[in-house]
């Protein structure tokens, strides 16, 4: 929709920025809402878009640059001075400010320090100083908030005078004595009440909340579990800092999607959307896995040839069956299966991780995983490889049988199959194995479970897939 | 936390169960977050969550009802009689109520609608009747609307009146003639205004909405973009059909993304959470992916003796390099660099479709991809084909030249390495426009681009491995 839109709108707003329509401006960008001003924008040149943008007022200025990409707002503010770059950190909502903050450079950031008011610059620099992965990073400190001795009627009236301040004024926190979170109330609470009551009476006390070093993962999925428009976040004193809206919690979940789908598919997260990243980074966060993978692969190769050398030197008199072909022939296949087995296992536990984290910050919630889960995956392992390994073993026989692969060896064709059966048997058994009980060590070494990427279990076994090949050769060729 | 919570809750929820504490678990149902109930009751007996249950008035009961799972739910109903579950029916919000029918036996849907009112009824049959992908399966007809010619103070006291009917009350939609959708405002617009200004005066006309039969996962982006709390839905004639709220947005984000990574991993997406699911239904949506790739393997087994075949007997006098060991030490090697960067590719590639997914609904977006960005993809495949493939020719030489492997052949060693070298770099290029261009083309077909799984672009990648091997081997040994 608005690709479409844009193309129409683009080349009248040059038209516009030539003829120095600034009313003209001011208006379009008035009526739309921010976040089409933003796409339609974000692809036109750094002069165009702030002969645009200038023409608004700072708050629909700002509330527009917000809706472009951090990537995208980093370029933007390279041709701002000082001043302007002030003005505009100052108007802007803490969070996307911290988000772009710390896309500048730290001599920048100190530089512009000092320009901005001193509440506000305790605000930023505390906001900088948490993890980029807890809810400190993601979290707004713009929350509407009451004290409890009030009515609903005073509530209401103090909340209007909070609400341009305030990212959402939905939720309302009561606090008590030092900021200590001590309820909650929802508008639609407040104006469903008579206007004399208390606000006590009617406040949630049992707020459910999450502190500021927590996740950012666990945080949008209690969010999200709770169906909430906002999740509050407390201090280790239980005093409120700051809130996480369902907006970001969303973003949160797609952007660690889009992460765990990179990992397992062997490729370093970027920090850009893929289309933005720069070549020279992506390359890099590619080639690493590529030459890790590599090295698997080497180690296979090596694997190869020391049995290579065994069935043509230390056993002269083993059938020619041993020394490679039916090898050569059916290797693809046993690693392949092995392989995605192993991929199809890795998937299904650090999927169901990502969707349960656990609170590291209770104790008695360590990492566990149902014993019988694991049983359960290791007998789909069996019943899949026996499918497998009997088709397999079925499809050999036939195709010695009529000639599609030659018989050079002396064994029967029946053995053969057996051979091949009972390889890719065991190896997928092995795949499901190291599938599933790698990424769980991953995630009880604290380390994040999608590093044991599909092509990391297929390249490890692989090497497996060596061994049991040539052993279950050895046996009964 | 809710894990350790639940340890500590059940054992006294059973002892009031037995001394049949009635007060007891109504006042413990009513103090606790309805999420929290819900998961502490879950993995409870049947027979012993409907004794808890019963105890909450039925509003209560039906909130933390409708925080289990699917699953569950479907399990529960089982012991309900008629009268019972119409009950619970009715008092459901629509969009949940209309998930768990869909997981019961039209027979007793049948059943049941007899039970309940005309106008639920009603309302019933037409969102059962949304295909499950579309933004109709997931909306809920419970949104607050107002007319067009009134007064703020006149609106807030008819919202006063649907508010316990709504599933938001933040959002208010203007509706004209034939419930056409006019405009928009928010709670916080409405109690910042005067009580006597008109609505019409303060409502957002240009208001973004999506229609009915609009993709669910297109419907949550676009909600996520705008940070709307709810995203308004429309019939073919514009008129306000339903309502998708943000927390639905966000269980569909995590769903899609569940499924994308099921599919890239190979195995078909599941109903249910992976714990959840039936043992043979996963067999089932692994074992049909397990046995499409293994033919393609035996495809790959097919052309090794077609090439053995050529080798062995028509090249008698071709090097022994050619009829075996070369290619056996390699081949590993040379399909696991094709099918890592061919997953590669395919893994960027159908995560930025994921996240961006094209408006069927508007002429002239159809779906289109950069071809900048193709051909960077195919010059990023080359850079890393190149790095790969020396480094291996570097290995290779090293190898043979230090008896790691056995030299067999007449060939010298520099000769080997260039022939795997040089199958490297082509085959991770290879690999990187199959993982390009195969998710582009399913994806132009209207097909789901995450149906090109990591193991189906190694496994095609895999038969060109060995014509690509046979043939720089044949041209150079």
């Amino acid at each position: 929709m608005v690709d479409y839109f844009k193309s129409l709108v683009q080349p009248d707003i040059r038209q516009m920025i030539r003829e120095r329509d600034r009313a003209g401006l001011k208006a379009l960008l008035d009526v739309m809402h921010p976040a089409v001003a933003a796409s339609i924008l974000e692809d036109m040149k750094d002069q165009e878009i702030w002969a645009v943008l200038d023409n608004a007022d700072l708050p629909r200025r700002v509330e527009i640059f917000e809706y472009m990409s951090l990537r995208r707002q980093a370029e933007l503010v390279r041709s701002l001075d000082q001043r302007r770059l002030s003005e505009l950190l100052e108007e802007m909502s803490p969070d996307d400010r911290v988000d772009l903050l710390s896309r500048m450079s730290p001599q920048r950031v100190e530089q512009i320090l000092r320009l901005i008011a001193q509440a506000e610059r305790n605000d930023i620099r505390r906001l900088l100083s948490y993890d980029e992965n807890t809810a400190g990073a993601i979290m707004t400190t713009e929350y509407a908030s009451l004290p409890v001795n009030i009515t609903v009627g005073e509530a209401l009236q103090r909340l209007r005078q909070q609400a341009p301040d305030s990212e959402t004024i939905y939720y309302i926190y009561i606090l008590g004595e030092d900021r200590r979170l001590k309820g909650l109330i929802s508008l639609r609470e407040l104006i469903l009440a008579p206007e004399d009551q208390p606000l006590a009476e009617i406040m949630e006390t049992d707020v459910i909340r999450m502190r500021v070093d927590e996740d950012r993962e666990h945080v949008a999925q209690e969010l999200a579990r709770y169906n909430f428009i906002a999740m509050p976040i407390v201090d280790e004193h239980d005093r409120l800092v700051g809130i996480v809206t369902h907006d970001d919690a969303i973003d949160v979940v797609q952007e660690e999607a889009t992460e765990d789908a990179y990992r397992q598919g062997a490729v370093e997260p970027l920090r850009d959307d893929y289309e933005d990243a720069p070549i020279s980074v992506i390359l890099w966060k590619r080639g690493v896995w590529l030459l890790a993978l590599s090295l698997v692969a080497l180690v296979t190769a090596w694997m190869l040839g020391l049995y290579e050398h065994a069935t043509s030197s230390g056993l002269r008199d083993a059938p020619p069956d041993l020394s490679g072909t039916l090898i050569i022939l059916f290797l693809p296949l046993v690693m392949a299966s092995g392989g995605n087995a192993g991929s199809q296992s890795a998937t299904l536990f650090i999927r169901m991780f990502a969707l349960q984290p656990t609170d590291a910050a209770v104790p008695g919630t360590e990492f566990r995983v149902d014993r019988r889960l694991i049983l359960r995956e290791l007998l789909i392992g069996l019943a899949l490889g026996t499918t497998l390994g009997v088709l397999d073993a079925l499809v050999v026989t036939i195709g010695f049988h009529l000639g599609i692969w030659e018989s050079s060896g002396t064994v029967g064709d029946l053995r053969r199959a057996l051979v091949v059966g009972l390889t890719v048997l065991s190896i997928v058994v092995v795949g499901t194995a190291a599938g599933t009980l790698l990424p769980i060590l991953f995630r009880r070494l604290g380390m994040d479970p999608a590093i044991m990427s599909n092509p990391l279990i297929a390249a490890i076994v692989d090497v497996l897939g060596v061994v049991l090949f040539y052993e279950v050769a050895m046996t009964f060729l």
